[in-house]
Parts: structure tokens; sequence; C-alpha cells
């Protein structure tokens, strides 16, 4: 509790993010916020600009860190945002040097969570707590409520919790939208998935579009009525919703749809790329986002694109596909293309966070990481709330996919996303995102895979053996020999 | 060049891959070749085993560390072919202690490139020229000719250089299967594409055979000769041969085709991954590779598989889809699909081989690489030869698939491949490696992609701003103002 001169809690790096944060921290009954910036200008600025709007506490502002770390009761708890990377160990530093223990030191960036792992052993060794906490939802959500996904000790969270439930997001249940994801770096890592699960939902609304657009011959005002309309069902969701938001909007200048006059080249800010590195390494296989984030990478290869249009034009047949019959139900068959891809993408995040656990020892708790995506970030959506019940009546789901109602969400699509799947491809409209959920879903259902054909390649080139389906113990075939069969150690080269 | 008791080179670790090049080495006019082992008893067995074989120089057998190096002529020049990691850095060690400035350390296991680095930067310091070289081709081809990828210094190259060209496979034009690739890791860095590229060509096989059997109704016998008559033409490589090989193996024990009784769960060794990871981070949309890694994970899931099957099949419609009508070129269109894919995946090997150049510093010659992979090494096929042709034509092509002749390729093959992957969609057969391969071609082909509405959600949540195509600078819509467009700043949060 601070007391008249004493903050409960401060905030270091006052940018848009922190600023806003700050602003939202001040506006809880019982918060006082100490605020400091490297260049004092900025925290003058953010006094002047919000040092009167109507707070219970207000703000304390810092000119120097020994005065920021003097006006923080204990125990001391500061939140660090400033760009992730260098700058966050510049300020880690300058703060465990004057915090004592059982001090708090918050990173609310958008860090690394192998950095925040790294960062939290240090810090514990000096005695001091150390919680990286994902914060989505952008300018807006740090302003007015955002999801929150901290990691560190059960000790920090004592204090920490209700500070950061009285700021996050509520859901539509009234819950607010933060929980204590894990230890060390498990809440930075549940951000990343979020993030990677962000770039495939985008992905799948992009196709979708693109399908609509393409194929179905839909105007752009048809579409912003399309949208509008599935986020009445069971897409239901913040992009699907924003979506409609910039389809609707007209260019100024030109008269034309803003989404015309945007350069088609999409940019990425990293956790995409660091999803899947991760993955990969843990052995999941997260197709829905590997493929948006390759997307993104395609549509900004200008050169690339320009070359390859003009061996297509120069071409002697010349022409692109012919769109094939469209059917009645083109919208509707998207839709559940759509649904279907959305619901593998998220099968693959949540399999991501399972691995995750695993590997780096977090106890974590599925439902209450989709409970606090309801509100607050960016793939905010009802959907959720299925996530919340499936795990609630089954904590132990091999995958997403075999809960009742994602299995039959799936069985209902099936059809149209087959269909769709089929359309694009005859089309020449790419669609990365639902051919390879669809083929991820194909593998899962097949009985039989041929990674038997690709294990006995590897046995006959690099002698790497193979299991038998009716026996156990590992086996080589004397391919160069007389190809007998031994059993064998497993491979070690 | 070797006097009597000396050695012109060394290979420290004599497991199979060791033993063999060490035999190879040996075989080879004016070598004089020093091995040495951990355990002394393994150089024994090697030298009573392989010691008479008709050899130029000769082995000689050292039995510490320090006979190794006292037997090496200068510059010293030794091989190291241990396990990948650790191991690797202790057997560096020993060698820099003993090793003078000049003498050559050469690392022949599958490392990963960053070490190769650092490993480089740390023994250049001290004088020594460090060579990280792949080497291709599994134990046959260490013994009997592999492809050699080595990196390092152009010092190191004066003198390994003869000595790895007298041990590399013999193209078909009779040019040795070795090139300097480039500075530092850059031999270790294409090795690794190599691999990776070796992942995606496997996959595409297995899809074509999957096809095939399930779709087509072919049986093992006649996928034999499939594979067979395949390998007569365009697909021709080593690959498609050794899958004919598996096909053929009939197991002993129970009458049926081997593959049919391994298990279908494959599994990788690291250097797939490493693709993907590295990919990512440098913007490459690998997503042949990608898929590969990803298929292998999901087989490798069998509890996942056996939740989504019961799923499956216990749903009121039970059935898995019927395959559609499949037309009488099913066979055909199958390999024509399987030819245009394995042109993208290989196109997208290359992006990242440039890439990795620019990242890193190197000089490489795209032409000599693909050179040194037409024989020895797994991915081996006539295909490199057009892939030699298209850099010798224009060594600045944006992309693989600019080049007339894959170009022409790929649209000859065109309409098949849009068939083949509707019919697997259709069919519930999973085909991840050609649907995303038709996917990158078509998004090449775009003139317009739907990543113009990516930046209009990006902008819309994050404030992370767009391009125009119709002028220069960088904007943002006042999304939750007026919604007018402001010229502004990259978004750099």
């Amino acid at each position: 509790m601070s007391t008249k001169n004493q903050a409960n809690i401060g905030v270091v790096g006052l940018a848009v993010m922190g600023s806003n944060l700050a602003r939202n921290l001040a506006s809880r009954e019982g918060n006082t916020v100490a605020v400091y910036n490297r260049t004092y200008a900025r925290t003058e600025e953010l006094i002047k600009e919000h040092g009167t709007e109507p707070v219970s506490g207000g703000f304390l502002a810092a000119e120097t860190i020994d005065d920021f770390v003097a006006s923080l009761s204990r125990p001391r708890t500061a939140v660090i945002m400033v760009q992730a990377g260098g700058g966050t160990d510049a300020v880690i530093e300058q703060l465990a040097e004057r915090f004592e223990p059982g001090d708090i030191i918050v990173d609310g960036g958008n860090a690394n969570f192998h950095d925040t792992i790294r960062r939290e052993r240090e810090l514990r060794e000096k005695g001091l707590n150390f919680v990286g906490t994902g914060i989505s939802g952008g300018e807006e959500g740090a302003l007015r409520g955002p999801s929150i996904m901290p990691g560190g000790s059960a000790e920090a969270w004592e204090t920490l919790g209700p500070i950061l439930r009285s700021i996050a997001a509520i859901a539509p249940d009234g819950e607010p939208c933060v929980t204590h994801v894990g230890t060390d770096g498990a809440g930075h890592f549940v951000k990343m998935v979020h993030n990677g699960i962000e770039y495939a939902d985008m992905q799948l609304i992009a196709e979708a579009y693109d399908l609509l657009r393409r194929v179905g011959g839909h105007s752009v005002d048809e579409l912003v009525e399309i949208f509008r309309a599935w986020n009445d069902g069971d897409l239901q969701s913040y992009l699907i919703e924003i979506t409609a938001e910039v389809l609707s909007q007209t260019d100024a200048e030109t008269g034309k749809p803003l989404v015309d006059v945007i350069r088609d080249e999409a940019g990425s800010k990293g956790t995409g790329v660091w999803t899947v590195q991760n993955a990969v390494g843990l052995g999941i296989p997260v197709s829905g986002i590997g493929e948006a984030v390759f997307a993104r990478a395609v549509s900004s290869k200008p050169a690339q694109r320009a070359a390859v249009q003009r061996s297509v034009l120069g071409r002697a047949s010349g022409a692109r596909p012919e769109p094939p019959t469209v059917p009645e139900t083109f919208a509707d068959d998207v839709r559940a293309a759509l649904y279907a891809s959305k619901v593998v993408a998220y099968a693959q995040g949540f399999d991501l966070i399972v691995a995750g656990a695993t590997e780096y020892g977090w106890e974590l708790d599925l439902g209450a990481i989709a409970k606090i995506w309801r509100a607050g970030c960016i793939i905010r959506a009802q959907f959720l709330n299925r996530i919340v019940d499936a795990y609630a009546t089954n904590p132990d789901l091999a995958t997403l996919l075999e809960d009742p109602y994602f299995a039959d969400a799936v069985a209902e699509g099936e059809a149209a996303w087959r269909r769709i799947v089929g359309i694009a491809a005859a089309s020449g409209v790419p669609a990365p995102g639902f051919s390879s959920a669809l083929a991820y879903f194909d593998a899962l259902a097949s009985e039989r895979l041929p990674a038997s054909l690709i294990q006995g390649q590897r046995d006959f080139f690099g002698a790497h053996t193979y299991h038998r389906i009716d026996k156990d113990g590992v086996f080589h075939t004397l391919w160069s020999d007389d190809r007998r069969e031994i059993k064998t150690e497993p491979s070690t080269h």
C-alpha cells in the first residue's frame, strides 16, 4: 500500500505503451504510480496531459532512477515498458543495483522467453523477483484493459496479482483477463504463442477475403456485409470485426476501398518467427502459423513476384487458370473452411503450449489461458469459451480436435472445406492456410501414413533404422548386402 | 607431401563415418593418413581390417593425440569426424593446443553453422585455419566418394582442395563434387540447406506414393514399376531410385511389402529443423521444407492420431470422404505434380542460400553448389544440371522459377498439379507438400495478394502503418479517431 509520497507501483519507459499502462494503473483505486523515463521531458508531458485525469492516487514523477526507486513502497514493484532487447537489460541492471531482496521487477515488453528465463534466474540469485509478462491489446488495450500473461514466482504474484487484476480487460463473464501463467518465462512463452495464433488467424481471414473476392466475385461492399454477418456467428471475434471495419474504409484521395490502395506486402515484428522456430525445435507441427509466416514473407518479395508474373504472362498459353464453376453455397463454404482451419490453428497452438510446459517445467492451466484471451487481446473471440469448456471437460485432451464440440465442428464443415481447397487450387488463388490445415487434419485422421516409406528411405541411405508394427525393437535392413533384416541399436549418427 | 613416417592428412574419430573417410583418403595416390581414436582398440581394428587394402600411402596409427599430431607433416591437416556438439569442441581444443599457425583443423561432422562461424573466429585469432565442411552421402559416400561442401579460408583451401578433390564423388561430366563454398560457416550452412531440400524431396515422394496407392489404387508391385519408370525421365534421382528399391523389399517374416511393416512414424536428426529456424529468421518462405518437417512431426504423434481417428470413426456419418473419380492420367498427373512441387522446393532452398550469403557475407556461386550436388549426396539428380544451366545463363535470377526451363516445366505440369491437389483434398489423403508448393507459386503469380488486408488489420489494432501503391511514404489511418489518413514514421513497436 502506498503512503502519501510513496507509490505502490512504478512504470519505467513512457512511450505510448508505457504511458497508457501508467494511466490505466493510476485510474484504479488504491494505486499511486511512480513514473520514470530516460528523458524527463517525456515524463513532464505525461503529467501535464494526464496528471489531472480522475485518478485515485495519481502519479509521482521521478527525474532520476534514484528518485524513482526511492518513491516506491516495499516490496518495490516496477514495470519496465521499453523496447525489447538490450534496452531491457540496461534498465533491469539499473533497478537491480538499487532494489532489495523481495522487490519485484516486471518486464512488460515483448521479450523473447529465453531471455526472460535467463533474467529470472540471474535476478533470483540476488533475491529479487523478476516477472516477464505478456501484455496484449496494443495501445488501446494498455490504456483500457489488456489481456495480461505474467510468469515469475508465486511470491511476486501475491503482490502483483491484485494490481494486474485491477487493470486487466474484463471477460464477458466478469473475470479479469489475467492469471499467473507459470514460473519464469511462461508468460512470455504464452504471449509468443498468442501472437503466433494471431498470425494464423489473420492469414485465414485474408484467404477467405481473397477467395470471396477473386473467385466468388463479391464486391468490397458485399464483403463488409459478409464479415459483419460472420461476426454474429461462430466466428465472432475482434479480428473478424476489424476486417469489416478495414474493408469499409474508403480512401479519401482516390475514392477506392482503402484495401486496394494499401501495398500488399505484409510486415512482421518477430513473434511469429519465434513461434515457428520454437515449435519446430520442440517437434510441434504448427503448420497454420508456419504458412502464415511464409505467406507474409512471400508477399514481401516484389522482385520475385514480378519475375514470376512476367514469366507466367509470357507463356504461349498466357492466361491464368479459369475459376471453376462456383457452387451457390460458396460464401458459406468459405465460412466453414475458415472455421475448420481456425480450429486446427488453435489446436496446434495449444499443442505448442503443452510442449513448452513439458520442456521448461511449467505447470500450465490450458483452460485458464484460453480464459484470459477472451477479452483485451487481439485474438479475443467467443470461440475461446469452447476451448475453456473443452479443457474443463477433459484437461488431458491429446488434441483439441478430440473434444466432441470441435470434432463435430470439423465434421460439419469438412465437405465444404474440401470443396474450397479444391476450388482454390483450380483457380490459382493461394490458400496455404486452408490447405495445410486440411492436410494436417487428414494426416491425423489417416490410419497409415507414408512416413513408413520415409523411414525405409532413411534406413536405406543412412542406416537410420526403423520400428516394426508387429514387434518391439529397432531394426535395420542390410540394403547394400544381402538385404537381411537385423535387430540393432538406434542409429546415433 | 608426406615423408616416410609423416602423414599429409589425419582423421580423428573412427566410428563408421570417420573410418570410411580415412579408408577413402588412404586409397588415393599421394595420401598417408594418420588415424586417432579416443579408444585405441577402435584404431587397431581399423588397421587390422583395412590396413592391407591396396593403398598408396597407408595409415599411421596414433595411440595418443600427441603421437597423432607429431605424425602430421606441415601444414598439419586433421579432419575431425566425431558427434556434432560438445565432443567436437573438446577435440578442437586438444588439436589447437598442439597445432601451430598455418595448420588446418577440419570439422567434417554435421555441425550447426553458427558453431562453425564461432569456432573459425576463435581459431583464426590463434593463427589456425578452421574449415567446417559438409560431407553428404552417408557411410557409403564417405567410403566411395561423398559430395563435400567446405567453408573456411582460401589459404586452407589451397592445401585441402587437392586432397578433397581426390576423394570426392565424380559427377557424370567428370568433375569432382567439391568446391570451396565460401568462408567460415558457408560449408555447413549449404550442407544444412542440402538436408532441408532432402526433407522436402522425400516428403513429396511420400505424397506421390500415398496418392498412387490410396487414390490410384496401385499395388506396391505396380508402384515399384512406376517409380522405376519415373527414374528414366525428368525425375531421375537417387531418392526416386531408392524409393523403388525400398518398395520392392518384401519382409521375410510376414511376406508383406516391408513398407507395410515399418511403423509410420518418421524420425529426424535436426538439420531440417535448423533449416526452417534459420529460413524464417532470414524471412525466406521455405514452405516445402517446413511442411516436410511438420509432416514428420505429425506422423510421430501416435496419441493424437489415435484420438482423431477415434473421433472421426465415432461420427454419425462415420465414413471418410470417398475418393472422387480418378482421371485416366492419374499417375502422370501425380508425376507432374511431383516435378512442379520439386522445382518449388529447390527454388526456395536456393533462395535461402542467397539470403544466408547476404546475411553472413559469403560470396557463393550458386551454379557451383548445384554442380557438387550432382553426385555423392542424397539429393543427387539429373535435375541439378538444369539448375547449373539456369545460373550459368543468368546468375542474378530473382528465383529459379524465373528461368525459362523451370517456368516451362511448371507451366506444362500446372493443370495436372491443380487436379492432384484438388483430388487429394477431396479424398482425405494429406498432400501438404504438393498443396503448399502450389500455393507458393500462386502467391508469386498473383498480381494482388490479400497481404493488403493484413496490413490494414495491423494498422488498425497496432498502428503498424502501411505503404500505398500510388505514392512513397509511410501512412497510418486514425482508426479510433476520425479515420483520417496521416503520413507518419514507420512503427517501432
